[in-house]
């Protein structure tokens, strides 16, 4: 299957873009068409990586818009806990289907996944055709037991997660510090080592997650974890807010990376003095993130590139702070190389995961600076065509099957909430 | 000419929903069609008031995407100001043709601005279909025959503005009190005063403009309007960020209104502390603005009001801080009061300015709260229908003829910047 995309923005230049298999091939001012090769003309558009959610729980889509404007434990202990302890494998697939049709229409084809039921999620995954780095989540509280079971879970879904294609990877999701022992975190760093595979944490998401581990452990987070001996370059830390400088300087010794979160950071009222440029001078990879629908409450990385960007010029007192080119980047490039899917450029060798943008749009007029618009202007319904893996899933934003994915997801939400449909 | 909308969900129910003329005259469960009816079926869309945005340069349009991440007076004095002493009433002609079709596409109904050559961008308004308030700005910066002509013109123009359609009213735009007198300030607050017309003036955008104020003036600006005299029910302040408990209660004892710009006071690192609740807990009418494009870069007031609430919830640390319902409110009915479009609610008596939402999008599902959909997880494309006046403006998305001033918007851009179009 070849795939030629003719005359897209890519940029500033106008390029053609050809596909074999599930690489990208060629890139060249003109490129001459194989006889079975699928044309996209694409001289209205522009084309981008694909962008990379470094941080979500997809299948809480069905909690979109449940329980808004709460305060943290008043949301998790009387809203959200008790329906998650319902939730089924089938509740799993069905958000986590609905969360990658949005994915694939706004423009994300690889996500980095923490949630239970992994497996329903890999599911929705395979039959989707996004990317993904799904997590086994560790969540004992204390709880020996369940610790355990965690433990010996992660050996068998490890097993299970080597017969899916290689879309999908296998990760750890230790969930937090203060659900999470530091011998389960230690059991995590040591696990994922010898098989080389991802830990997706999160970390000092709140000043009080902060105090507490000052209470509990008499240091900081991040220092706590380097007593640990778990930094390291496999570790992806979601949040990382409340952190002091000499903890970027321990992440950026170690390489670990992080994913920031503006829209949930926002939201929850965790904290908004997120160090994005700090972190970048060390050299630390830093992604970008939605969070999950129960507190972003959507997954448009578009949304989550303009809010990074607002927020961080905002809090700094600084209009040139974290600047547009620079979270794109975090959003495209710097996402994959966090997830290692081997895509994240539009280059001769990557993997097929990219974007045609639209650019006939009035929120993309005049094209004075192409990511300019996007970032500052555009949100994910720009995007025409998704193309992940060398296939076509989205093409003049239609994805084949999407009505079917949205009433049977509407439909096992509100059986969740035991809610009555208002449509 | 009669329109029956069916089957839209409004306040959480289905009702039907009768314009006749420039009015809507009846909302039922069930209302039968006269003959000569269109209807629209609404059975997957909800019916929400067209967004009223408090304070926008609609002409900027041109200038989107044109200098960011820049501090404010660099781009103010080597960007912006550079191209706006070029322009000519055809470029604020087509800006605004521009800036109109972007506010019809995303819903917005209403808008009141400050520009120059406002008879070009009346012009825009008229043919576009829309209702605005347009502002003659007064911008003198100390030059005494500037301020004269600016005085005379207002004359003038109220004059030519009498010969426009219902649609479009006129009013004041005193720039600012750092580019505008208090004898100018006081000269617009008499005319406005007999002439009942609104007073659109930015305040208290910057720290650095209070300081100004308090050196030039002795004390802060909404003391200094006070003491000048001009506080009243027809100041219309947009940004408003660096008041104190004092001026806040100023301006609710002389029933000033306030427009909110987050996207603007957040790219451009104005401030952030903005208070929404603490106005509104005074009784101010707090309108939603998105500010002009080359600041905000879009005039999304859906992406505003998320911008709104996100923000105001993270300066504060409190997750129940500017609720969506309370923003949605201050985006329509708050804003029509604003306006005074005898718009903002879908009721019996109100003019027919109103738009379709769909439901039927991943960001809508689950619908277990509409309005936190909306505000927390859409944007302006969710906009499938705009109505206004009783004209179907938009349905489906098309608007006639849009192609053709997306193309020569950005001809006139990319002269007016002497740049070379890129697509
Ligand atoms: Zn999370
Ligand atoms: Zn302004």
């Amino acid at each position: 299957m070849e795939i030629l995309i003719k005359q897209a923005l890519l940029d500033g230049v106008r390029q053609d873009i050809k596909i074999e298999g599930n690489r990208i091939t060629q890139v060249a001012p003109t490129i001459l068409p194989s006889p079975d090769a699928e044309e996209i003309d694409a001289s209205s558009m522009a084309a981008i990586p694909g962008f990379h959610n470094c941080h979500t729980h997809s299948a809480m889509t069905i909690f979109r818009g449940y329980g808004d404007d709460l305060r943290l434990m008043d949301w998790l202990e009387n809203w959200i806990w008790p329906v998650e302890a319902q939730m089924t494998e089938e509740d799993v697939y069905w958000g986590s289907k609905l969360a990658c049709l949005e994915m694939i229409k706004s423009g994300t084809t690889a996500f980095l996944d923490m949630y239970s039921f992994p497996t329903a999620t890999a599911r929705a995954v395979e039959e989707m055709g996004v990317r993904a780095v799904l997590a086994h989540t560790l969540f004992d509280r204390g709880d020996a037991e369940r610790a355990r079971l965690d433990r010996e879970r992660a050996y068998s879904l490890y097993e299970i997660f080597r017969s899916y294609s290689d879309r999908i990877q296998f990760s750890l999701g230790p969930h937090a510090i203060y659900t999470v022992s530091g011998e389960q975190l230690q059991f995590c760093h040591r696990f994922a080592e010898e098989r080389d595979i991802l830990i997706h944490l999160h970390l000092s998401e709140t000043e009080g997650e902060v105090q507490e581990c000052i209470r509990q452990h008499g240091t900081t987070p991040v220092r706590y974890l380097h007593r640990l001996g778990v930094l390291s370059p496999r570790l992806v830390l979601a949040h990382s807010i409340w952190l002091d400088e000499e903890e970027m300087d321990l992440l950026a010794a170690h390489d670990c990376q992080v994913a920031h979160n503006p829209a949930s950071n926002m939201k929850l009222a965790s904290g908004y003095r997120f160090g994005y440029d700090e972190m970048r001078k060390r050299g630390i990879s830093v992604g970008l993130g939605t969070d999950g629908c129960s507190s972003s409450n959507n997954l448009d990385m578009v949304t989550a590139m303009k809010l990074a960007t607002f927020l961080g010029k905002a809090w700094r007192s600084d209009a040139t702070a974290v600047r547009a080119a620079d979270i794109f980047h975090s959003a495209t490039e710097e996402g994959a190389r966090i997830m290692r899917t081997d895509a994240g450029a539009i280059a001769p060798g990557c993997k097929a995961d990219l974007c045609l943008v639209r650019l006939d749009l009035p929120e993309m007029t005049p094209c004075h600076n192409f990511i300019s618009n996007l970032v500052y202007s555009a949100n994910g319904s720009a995007v025409d065509t998704t193309i992940i893996d060398g296939k076509i899933l989205m093409r003049g934003r239609k994805v084949p099957g999407e009505e079917a994915i949205l009433a049977r997801a509407a439909e096992v939400a509100y059986k969740l909430m035991d809610k009555k449909a208002i449509h």
